[in-house]
Parts: C-alpha cells; sequence; structure tokens
C-alpha cells in the first residue's frame, strides 16, 4: 500500500462513517451537522452534509404541520421518498471519495434506523448516530424563533403563525419518536447521545480513530454566546524590512498598536468582563499583549507559533525567488500544501492548530494574538475558507478582528486602531517588499 | 496575572481535579488509574494515585474475605480509616501543588461517593468519578487471575485459594455496590461511566479543559494484548557526520539496516499478522521503512519529525559549542526544556507527540521509526522516565525495541540488527562526534 501522509493520524482511506442525526425539530441537529462539517473539511477531510428537508421541499416546500401527522398517508409517502433521494445521493458521493457525510433528519423511530443502517451498511459504510436530546425549554424555544425566521419551509409568512404550525409539527413528531435504544434494543447501533447541549453524553460502541474524533469534536461543543477575537503582532521590525519569520521586535508604530489595544477591546466586548488572552511564543505578539489588563489571564502557546518558513527563515522575497527560485515558484502554484524546506506547509500549521480550535469550541470569550499564517487558518475555519484561498487572504496589521459565531454563520467585525503599518501581504509571483491587498477576499 | 506557557492547553493553575474510581474489584480500576497517572505525568501534569488497599493493609495486611463483610464492624471500621488517611494525604498533596490525585477503591455505594464529594469540594478540587462496569465474566476472570498472583494481600498464599477467597470478596461488595446515579439521584456528580472497557460510555456533566482531556484519553483506553514497536532509522550521512538534524540519506549501513529490518520484525513479531508502520516524513525514515512487506499499512506523521534544532540544524556539536556557547552549555543543564532558537525542546516535542500517544492507546500492532529525540519521548511514556533523564537514554541505532504493555508495567525486548553503526549519543558537556553511552540507563 502506498505511504500516506497524514498529520491528523485520521486514515481516511480505510473509513467511510456516516453521521446520521437524530432528534425532534429544534434540538440544534443542523448546528451539530453543520459545525461538524466545518471542522472536517478544515482538516481535508472530504465531509457534506444531506439535509432531507431540503429534498422534500422540492415537492413540498411549504407544508402545514399536518403534513406531518403520521396518518397523513401522503405527506409519509413524500417524507420518506425524500430521505430515500437523500441517501442515494449520499452513496453515490462516498463513491467519489467522500468520507464523512452527515444526514441532516430527526430520524426519530427505530424503523427509519434501521432501514438508514441497512441501506448504508449494505455499502461498507459505518453508521455512527447521533442524537440531540433537549428538555431545556429556553434552547428549545431560542430554536424555535431561530426556525421560525430561517426556514425556507416558513419564508414569507407571518413568525407568530409559523412558531405555532412549527410547534404543531414537533408534537406530530413526539408522538412516535423513540430515544435511540431506550428499549434496550439498539444496543447494536454506534451512537452518540448529547442531552442539553453536552451537559450529559452517552456513547456507545465507538470503533476507530475518526469516529473518535467526530465524537470528540462534538462533545466539545456548545452554544453559550461568545466571541474570538484574532489580532496579529504589532508591526515588527522585520516587517519594516520584508523579512518573513524571525524573533524581531515590535517597530515604533508595532509599539504604540500595543498601546492601543487595550482601547479597542474595551470598545469591541462592550463590558469590562475579561477575556483570556493566548499568544505564541514569540517576541512580538507577547509585546503586543503587554498592555492589556493585568486582570486577563494569558497563555502563551508554542502552536500559535508563525509558520515555519525554514531554511527561507530570515529572508525576503526577493532573496527567496533569488537563493532558491524552485521553491519560490512552487509555493506559489501551491500554496497551502508547500512545505518550506525543513519547515512547514499551511496543512502543517492547520494539524498544529487542531487542539487550539478544538480548546477554542470549548470556551467563551478568547482574544488570540498571532501572526499572519495562523490567523489565516483561524479565519478559514470560522468563516469556512477554501484551502486554495485561505493562504492569500488578507489579514491586515493593527487592526482587531470580532469573530461571533451565530446559527449558520460566522459575524465578523473590524476594529481598525487607525496606526500606519507596512503591508505584508504579497500577490502570486510578486517579490515585492510591501505591496497593497487586492481588494477582494480580505478580512 | 503572569503568563504561563502552556503547549497543551491545560491551565493547571485554575484547576485541581480529584478523580475517584469506582467499580467492584477485579474491574479494572488500579489498571485504569495508573495509565492516567502515566500520561498526565508525562505531559508534565502533576499526578498521583492513592490506593486506599495500600493504607488498609497498614493495619490488615492479609485479610480473608470476612474482612470485607459488610456486616463485620471492625473491619468496616478500618476499611473507614483507610479511605479517611488516604484522602486527607491528598488534600495534603493538593497543598503541595498537585493537580490530579486519582483515588483507587471501590467506592461503591452512595454514601461512600457522597463522603468523598464532601470532603473535597470544601478544598475547593473538582471531583470527577470514573467507574469500571464490566459484566464480561472473561475480562474479570482474567483480572482475578491477576490479582491473585500479584495483590499483596494474597502473598505467598495458594493461588487457588487466593481466587476464591476473592471471589467471596467480591460478593461481599456486590451486596451493597450501586452503580453511579443508577438511582437517578446522582445527577449533581460529574462523572464518566466505562462499560466492558469502552465499549459503552457515559459522561455527564464535564465541565473544563483538564477534565474533558483525562476523560477522552480514558475512552481511548482498551486491553487487548498488544505490542508497540519503536526503530530509529538506519544510520545517516549526517550521523557519520556527526551533524544533528537535517534531511540526509543512509548511510551504506543505513542501507543494510533497511535491508534487515523485515526479517528483524517477523523474528520479533512472532508471525505474520501486518503491522502498520508510522515514520516521520523526513527521507531518513521512510528509507528505513522501504523494504517492509508491502502489505503493510504505512503512515507518515509530521509529528514524528526530529526535534527542531532550530538555528543549530545541520552543525555539530563542536560547532554548536563553538557558535553558541551559552545555548551549548543552557542546554546540558535542562535538556528537557532547553529549547533551540527558532526550533524546539523536548518539552515541545512530548506536545506535539501527544496525538501520536493518543492513538497508539487506541491502536493495536504499530512499528514506529522515527528519530533518537522522538523515540525517547516515546518510551519515556510507556517507561515513566523521569524527565531529567529521558533526553540522556541512549537509543542505539540499528536496533528494533519492542515494547508490549502489561498491567502495571511495560516488558522491553531489544532486537540486534549486528550492523555495525555510529553511536549518536552525547554525554553531559562532551562535543564529540561519536562517543560511547555511559553503562547506565539504556534502553
Amino acid at each position: 500500500m502506498a505511504p500516506k501522509i497524514n498529520g491528523t493520524g485520521v486514515m481516511p482511506e480505510d473509513t467511510r462513517i456516516c453521521v446520521v442525526m437524530v432528534g425532534l425539530p429544534a434540538r440544534g441537529k443542523s448546528y451539530i451537522a453543520q459545525r461538524a462539517q466545518r471542522y472536517l473539511k478544515w482538516l481535508s477531510i472530504p465531509a457534506k452534509t444531506f439535509n432531507v428537508g431540503n429534498y422534500r421541499r422540492k415537492d413540498a416546500p411549504h407544508p402545514s404541520a399536518d403534513f406531518f401527522d403520521t396518518n397523513n398517508a401522503e405527506g409519509e409517502r413524500q417524507r420518506r421518498a425524500a430521505a430515500n433521494a437523500a441517501v442515494t445521493d449520499m452513496i453515490q458521493w462516498f463513491k467519489t471519495g467522500g468520507v464523512v457525510g452527515i444526514l441532516d433528519a430527526t430520524n426519530s423511530t427505530k424503523e427509519r434506523r434501521k432501514w438508514v443502517l441497512e441501506r448504508l451498511s449494505k455499502e461498507g459504510i459505518e453508521v455512527l448516530f447521533v442524537e440531540s436530546k433537549c428538555d431545556d425549554e429556553e434552547l428549545i424555544m431560542a430554536n424555535i424563533r431561530d426556525v421560525k425566521t430561517t426556514s425556507p419551509d416558513y419564508q414569507g409568512q407571518d413568525p407568530e403563525q409559523a412558531a405555532l404550525d412549527f410547534r404543531e409539527r414537533i408534537r406530530h413528531y413526539e408522538k412516535v419518536y423513540k430515544s435511540i435504544n431506550d428499549d434496550n434494543d439498539e444496543d447494536h447501533l454506534t451512537y452518540l447521545k448529547i442531552m442539553n447541549v453536552g451537559k450529559k453524553v452517552f456513547i456507545n460502541r465507538i470503533q476507530d480513530y475518526l469516529q473518535s474524533r467526530v465524537v470528540y469534536f462534538l462533545m466539545n461543543l456548545h452554544i453559550r454566546p461568545r466571541s474570538v477575537w484574532l489580532s496579529r503582532h504589532g508591526e515588527s521590525e522585520y516587517n519594516l524590512e520584508g523579512r518573513i519569520g524571525g524573533d524581531s521586535l515590535l517597530s515604533h508604530r508595532g509599539e504604540e498598536y500595543a498601546r492601543k489595544l487595550p482601547e479597542l477591546v474595551r470598545q469591541s466586548v462592550g463590558s469590562d468582563r475579561p477575556l483570556t488572552v493566548w499568544t505564541s511564543t514569540l517576541k512580538r505578539t507577547i509585546a503586543t499583549a503587554r498592555h492589556l489588563p493585568k486582570h486577563y489571564n494569558q497563555l502563551q502557546w508554542k502552536a500559535l507559533d508563525e509558520l515555519d518558513a525554514g531554511v527561507c527563515d530570515g529572508l525576503t522575497y526577493q532573496e527567496i525567488a533569488d537563493q532558491y527560485p524552485e521553491d519560490f515558484q512552487a509555493r506559489d502554484e501551491d500554496k497551502y500544501n508547500y512545505r518550506y524546506r525543513g519547515g512547514e506547509s499551511y496543512r502543517d500549521v492547520v494539524i498544529r492548530l487542531e487542539p487550539i480550535i478544538m480548546e477554542l469550541e470549548r470556551s467563551e470569550n478568547i482574544l488570540i494574538i498571532s501572526h499572519q499564517a495562523v490567523i489565516r487558518c483561524i479565519y478559514a475555519y470560522f468563516m469556512q475558507k477554501p484551502q486554495e484561498e485561505s493562504p492569500w487572504v488578507p489579514v491586515p496589521l493593527h487592526t482587531l478582528i470580532k469573530l461571533t459565531p451565530r446559527a449558520y454563520d460566522t459575524l465578523v467585525e473590524k476594529y481598525d486602531a487607525k496606526i500606519k503599518a507596512v503591508s505584508t501581504w504579497r500577490g502570486k509571483g510578486s517579490t515585492a517588499k510591501h505591496e497593497d491587498p487586492t481588494p477582494e477576499g480580505g478580512i
């Protein structure tokens, strides 16, 4: 068998998993599905969500609650056909290299789960059921509010009417809903049951590494409101000279940014609640964090250090192009995968950032002060940037970025310190020391 | 608050956890406790196990089963006193910087768990109950066989007699045993319940990162028999020149080792069952794995690359001593913590190896072909080598090492390829290119 380069330990060639969501409507299933997909794709694991509702809407775009009444034979037939179409498409997708397919539907009866298991097992696909249970009325209400305003099922309808109808729909599901293995006859299933967004977790028959990674990630998710702040270090002496890497100190303007950062943070937090500050172990990020309030907890992570440029560390782009012309070209051709001699690629950085992402998912308000390539990778995670784009994203110096995760996307706000700094962005093929980013795609 | 260098994301200054084992005798509690302690200490998290049996043995060194009869008031009093002494010592230990204390005892009644929780909560210590449940008769019998031959309780006694008595002891416990939250009145406890060594896992109210790390590690443990094979790459061209780091090819003798490795592996595996081979991404380990049978799955991990020597990469020790005399000395003074300029320390290597260890715990038979410093760190994990020793352990070239984890230790076997190679070991203060290791402490 050909050796496979693999930093995460995940061995996709051996494994194809279908994550089958289970649960009543308004239990956060789509939220969980979307988060899992984002995490896996960021780790270069081909993942895709198949939402049965989207298939059903082709035939029944705006069904009222009685469509979901179990006594409604025609509704039942259409819903079954939608599930079948979604699973058929997913199996097709696995044949083209898919690794983790996510079936986003209620799958709330034993019969439906049995059917899904049989269809997928026949194709050699592992099935991991993920049930979200919730009896916290407040959480359910928040989900209902969300659905009535965002679901295409209720597009253009009166929100109050929509909420009533949706509650009626949930009641129809409740009549037939059976939590996994509640009757002790589904003990053969591989499943993860999450109660009240992680307060309790039940795990049954997890088999391999990839399943265990997915489970561990989902265990760590929470939905408490929070933001993540990102900032590059202040302008450094190396930035002024157009040199990459190194461990230089801040320029005068960089120092100015460090002094201004507490005010920017205060502005964007909007209150006095403390943040936890994570820096890299390099002087320029530590110096940038120096003036933040003393009661902020600070932590240095080696995993937040800048992409290691190996033999090119400390050079300008012109020097790299002169001394390593082939490398310079190879990097421009595939910047995500290009690994500096004796150093790292963006792909390597993502792998070492994985524990950071895991910890970010667990945490509440965190301010990360790090470096261009690292911030690009973290930004790509939250914004679902494709790999071919993320290494080219302009991340300006002297700018605080606030990311606020929402149900289906992430809100980005920018706080410009209005302190001049050089640009360290570089276009494809360019060896300029400082050049203005092209307009599209910046943070 | 002073910034804290921290690669693992664990924030010990905030957290003190008591892991309270729960379960009948012969359910692998001590095994789990010992594994958790080894893992945490390897990650520099102060961890210590307090075994209540050891305290009880001070008063009752060889008790027969009726000592454990719940109607035996004197036995009951002594066992309670032992638990109290263990908890008191643990609280004392927390005050001197302990982070994760492990209380190894049955804690099989609700009353006892309530008492433990109250004692520790009063001191601000988090309590994580870890219950091992097992109804697999074969596993229990294997544990009983183990106890009757290794437990100090039965020292010098007839093994068959001991097994009978031990079964009787278990029956006494069974009379009062209550699995955590089986009556739904322990829902406020933070706990992990592991059934049949990981087949089912139940997690309740896990609160913080350190708890979640412990839980994830314990979820991944298994007890199926297996071995781990370690080998350095064959002798490299840089080894011949006494240079560190780099990405050189194998010497002629190194090539010879690569050709001989399949035979060594066959010898030590003792059968034809396939191994999975993990190498680093560097040429010398990949070349060393080249002649292994085609049906062995091979995987390259960046995390298995050699310790990054930063600015010293490619130098000889003499050149390092000449060009960076202060660094050379600082490294000898604290080799575990010394981080090469622009490179790594042993501590950094351990942090990036953490996912490798996690995956090793999940896996069965793995052959790792890597580098001196990396193998030292993995070896230190299995052999519980202290940090001040592990960076000095001689790991000879052209030698296959087989580690077989057992209940309370790890068996080491060595297979010498009998192909000459230079020594790359270096004593404190030495700048010799090749020197023989001092006799003590080698693998």
